[in-house]
């Protein structure tokens, strides 16, 4: 298979983590004769030193042309911390999520075995958790009319869904439903608000063409208390905009580590892979970060171009370092391993050569 | 003191449970020289079978001539299985809020060391947590203008804020920040959202009058997941009505059972005291419900009157049960007390009879 990356390195860990999926690819694609080509993009504050804007056309045409794009991370304090600044480097990835309609955001949630010490929850109700969220990610309340009243004295935000907005997220979580535990779980607040009603009455409608996927329907309240309580029911939750922010940032601590997490976010053209965290600026170059969320991003990347054995192959590498203590300094300050040894060992891992 | 408390017993357990606590709140008057009268109201499905409607006026009447409510459960599943059903148990209660303009609930958060083996939060989490939620009850998305456009083919609901409505509930949030621990966070999204700006505009005016108290911002997102990874930092938090939905819920599930969990609605005149469960009608007669929610919520009610010194005895004397194993069924279905037998000894703790 022969497959064009946009990579798009940015700012803070985001190069170093990004070096170390981009190892895996290479050793992946040799193993099973692939072609993965590069291209390497700018974006973010790295973007705005070197060019004055944070997404250059450049970038954004390279991402077009491209079979998927592994996203590092952006952000610095810099920028943060100087309320004059006209671009900021968020600035870029909300303009390239906009640019490529990257409409839904894909979430695993797994947990695993050596680092149920990490974990806020109970070892009990950590056995067995993995789901996968679907959050739309174009709509709704976020980017809805916003108001102030003449006078100041009131605020107003609009949500509004239309039925081929949710029908197309909706299409996609079924899809993967089947290829998974056949269960999706809607989440809304359907018993008060007209936008989860049509929700629901999508979903409603296009489970006749899933009839192999079960389909649950949850308040979001309910399934905030859900998500803590009884984690293992949810095998695909799919859910609107502001929801989905809440109840993926609430699922997200129960792995034990932000680092590990990686995400998709997917549109009608290509895709983006990039880990939950951020760029972290702290730990730049210093070749301590964790490089899981990324090395996660990129087998998502690999299962998105139907290469689903070596996608696995990435995974079951992950977990082995993980069982086997090789950490970064997030998960074990005392007893830890460098980010790019890390990478290393999973690639090795990958080769068959540990 | 002389008060009269409108007493709403309700459904299901709803009457047992609340029995319970007339019980301790008699046997404080008695200790304390109080005169406590009680108005037994009709609402609910009680009050449908009885009178056709599910909230006489007889029962607003003399709730709005009470100093307090003090509230059961309501809700039977006669009605919520049958779809035709034109008066619902649950109209009564949103009536009855809508009457009194309850714009303030608030839920304390805290956990039990003889519990911790019930929360799905490992005990290290548990420590030291002990906050109060303050939810706005009758603005935002909830009650906001609903439509689905003509064609069918997209819905929008509006959530508005008005500077009064956020002015009254962070009023009290800041006076009872002020008897507290002095820190108040409020829970918003305000890098996206106009309403929450205004309530970010809001809380900071009102904060130079409130000099002793910290305030303190964070994100929706944010906060869901510090409610799990930790609660301890909370003390009074203050939120918007949705939001408040969802944290308080994933919020009541730390302390291990939601038999357990007292509230308090607040207006601009009558409050009205309720434990978070339901009506739980299987339950129904039984002498089987866990009574402390409603105990819980009389101790709010005394608080209410000032009568802080009481309040504590009754909250010392649901500690004191807790500790000892005295619990209900759905602490522990092996070595349980009735419902009854727990209001007993509550009773007789608060008259220093154990
Ligand atoms: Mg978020
Ligand atoms: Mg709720």
């Amino acid at each position: 298979m022969k497959k064009q990356i946009a990579v798009i390195l940015g700012d803070g860990i985001g190069p170093e983590v990004t070096q170390q999926s981009i190892k895996i690819l290479d050793a992946i694609a040799k193993q099973y004769n692939h072609e993965f080509t590069y291209e390497y993009c700018l974006m973010g504050a790295d973007a705005i030193d070197k060019t004055g804007s944070p997404l250059p056309d450049e970038t954004l045409t390279t991402c077009l042309a491209s079979d998927a794009i592994l996203f590092g991370a952006i952000g610095h304090p810099k920028y943060d911390n100087d309320p004059t600044a006209k671009v900021r480097p968020e600035q870029g990835l909300l303009k390239l999520r906009k640019s490529l309609q990257l409409f839904a955001n894909i979430r695993p949630v797994n947990t695993y075995t050596s680092l149920q010490h990490l974990s806020p929850l109970k070892a009990k109700n950590l056995e067995g958790v993995d789901f996968i969220i679907y959050r739309e990610l174009t709509g709704g309340i976020y980017f809805g009319k916003k108001e102030t009243s003449a006078d100041g004295q009131s605020a107003t935000d609009d949500c509004t869904y239309s039925i081929p907005e949710i029908e197309r997220i909706a299409h996609l979580a079924f899809q993967h439903a089947q290829k998974r535990r056949k269960k999706l779980t809607l989440v809304d607040k359907a018993n008060v608000l007209e936008t989860s009603r049509l929700w629901r009455k999508v979903v409603q409608d296009l489970s006749s063409q899933y009839a192999d996927v079960a389909v649950d329907y949850m308040f979001v309240d309910n399934a905030a208390m859900q998500i803590i309580v009884n984690p293992k029911q949810f095998d695909v939750v799919l859910t609107e905009n502001m929801f989905g922010d809440i109840i993926s940032d609430e699922a997200s601590v129960i792995s034990g580590s932000l680092g590990l997490l990686p995400s998709a976010s997917v549109g009608s053209s290509v895709a983006l892979f990039e880990p939950i965290h951020g760029s972290y600026p702290q730990a730049a170059g210093k070749d301590i970060a964790n490089p899981i969320g990324s090395i996660l991003s990129a087998a998502m990347l690999l299962d998105h171009f139907g290469l689903t054995v070596e996608a696995d192959l990435v995974r079951s590498g992950v977990e082995w370092t993980l069982q086997h203590g090789f950490v970064s300094k997030d998960i074990d300050p005392i007893n830890c391993y460098s980010t790019s040894a890390i990478g290393d060992l999973i690639r090795d891992f990958t080769e068959n050569k540990l």
